[in-house]
């Protein structure tokens, strides 16, 4: 029990893809002597105890926050509100209560009121994730080099934000603290209007008279795939976002349509200038994000390649 | 040159991500007796010479297809009008002439006038690629599984089109035959879209005054990196695929744009239910995509993660 921020015993409520690989990566680094779950189905309890990546699966979420030094909620953000009012009688004095959820304002508006004082509340945001969800998706790997954004609320001890930190920093993450305002601004652009993005663009494939789905499938991998990926996230949890960021979402998303009708313009007009320019710049951006390690360098994602085989 | 799909001197107009890719392969294969090349810059001439993956590098594109069996333009779209006057007195007769291009309408109205009779003009299109250009961008195994499109004009000699797609078999792609009206179609929503909305959003990203540059890059992990690097690719291209298949854009860009103020509304209503079926249909397009072999099955594209370090 003395590496920084390992605590005695960590719960953790739901167990997809964050939840699932916070337990594998504190399992590896020692940061929890104990590490017990809960999830809502009996299905997935059953597929955690087969798994057996944590000490203790029980039935219920008052059943898992008992004892417990650090209380993480891993389940979409709409459902934050409920479990915080079911658990809040029955947190430990002294206990750090925290979430993973990735809208901030409306998770601290709907748990905060339920969070006995006494208890730390500090809501946190890994931003790091897959396409896939589910008990089997997480890995211990997930958090690496990925920044983890915590929200303390006003007045909360520092102490308490402080083994937040570090247990986020043990799981590999590098971790940043903000307000929830902001971290609902810079998360509309960076992520929530992307999915939203993609989620149109691949509905839109879908529906269109002209081409098959079937070509459309087919001759994906001139751009289409990438954004499949993304539109391929958990639908929940993209639900709940959405609703629940829903201002800041509407904001990016006037931005974005104002820019969309320029590009069109340009198009409409044969403005090739305008068109080189624009492309040209957008370049730049990537080059930034490969360089300080928030992406591969390699061609594609890296994706792999087969060898040529001798005809 | 026994080999189905081999020819006696192969001459690429253009060393980019393609023509270099191609010309890695065809050597790797043995689809070329002589690999001819040239390039508009010295500079790019000079760097091909000394990669040594071509036979000889020439000056100019009258002297690179002199007495070549196939030469294929790798060049931007809008550049091939005015490579197809400037070879086409100087074509073999009996040659194949092809060209990569993204777009086909514009490429077979450019370039078919200047094709004298007797030589076989069969325009094609890998839909392969990767956001990197230039001479070293290239690599053998590029078009391996994916799809190369041909467009013959009616009354092209079919042994032409065979001799075509048995060459780009031996490359690894499989082939595909269609009219470059409906090519353009399925590439407008498969690729050309995609495209410019990925450069739309980086670019509003990029002008945020609320959120700065710097913060979209470093949180970028949440989505908006699978953009960026879609909005890395070549600005040259890219602008010569908006001006030359301007209509089939913009009628999907209609469609999108429709599409993109449903879901805006459901978000303004707050109708969770709407939000959750469409995330639910995408997701299903993805699987799709995986199980034909077009991406990869790994999460989040197969990207590396570093290993956890004991701290």
């Amino acid at each position: 029990m003395s590496a920084p921020g390992s605590f005695k015993r960590v719960a953790l409520i739901g167990f997809g893809l964050i939840g699932g690989s916070i337990a594998r990566a504190a399992r590896l680094q020692g940061l929890a002597d104990e590490i017990v779950t809960t999830a809502r189905s009996e299905k997935t309890r059953a597929r955690v105890r087969e798994l057996g990546v944590v000490d203790r699966v029980v039935e219920s979420n008052v059943e898992a926050v008992r004892d417990a030094d650090l209380v993480i909620l891993c389940i979409p953000v709409g459902a934050c509100g409920a479990v915080a009012a079911e658990i809040g009688p029955h947190l430990k004095p002294g206990a750090i209560v925290s979430d993973v959820g990735s809208v901030k304002g409306a998770v601290v508006r709907e748990m905060a009121p339920h969070i006995p004082a006494g208890v730390h509340f500090v809501p946190a945001h890994p931003v790091a994730g897959t396409e896939h969800s589910g008990p089997d998706s997480g890995f211990a790997e997930l958090f690496i080099n990925r920044w983890c954004i915590l929200t303390p609320p006003e007045g909360v001890a520092a102490e308490a934000t402080e083994k937040l930190r570090a247990f986020w920093a043990g799981l590999g993450a590098k971790v940043e603290i903000m307000t929830p305002d902001h971290h609902d601004l810079v998360l509309a652009i960076t992520s929530h209007l992307p999915h939203l993005i993609a989620y149109t663009i691949v509905g839109t494939a879908d529906e269109l008279a002209q081409v098959t789905e079937s070509e459309v499938i087919k001759f994906s991998a001139g751009g289409f795939r990438d954004f499949t990926r993304i539109a391929a996230s958990d639908p929940t949890m993209w639900r709940d976002v959405f609703l629940t960021n829903k201002e800041a979402v509407l904001e990016m998303l006037g931005t974005f349509t104002e820019d969309l009708s320029k590009l069109t313009r340009a198009i409409r007009r044969g403005d090739g200038e305008a068109l080189f320019d624009h492309f040209t710049r957008t370049r730049a951006i990537r080059r930034g994000i490969v360089e300080i390690g928030q992406d591969s360098a390699a061609p594609d994602f890296g994706r792999p390649h087969e060898a040529l085989k001798k005809s």
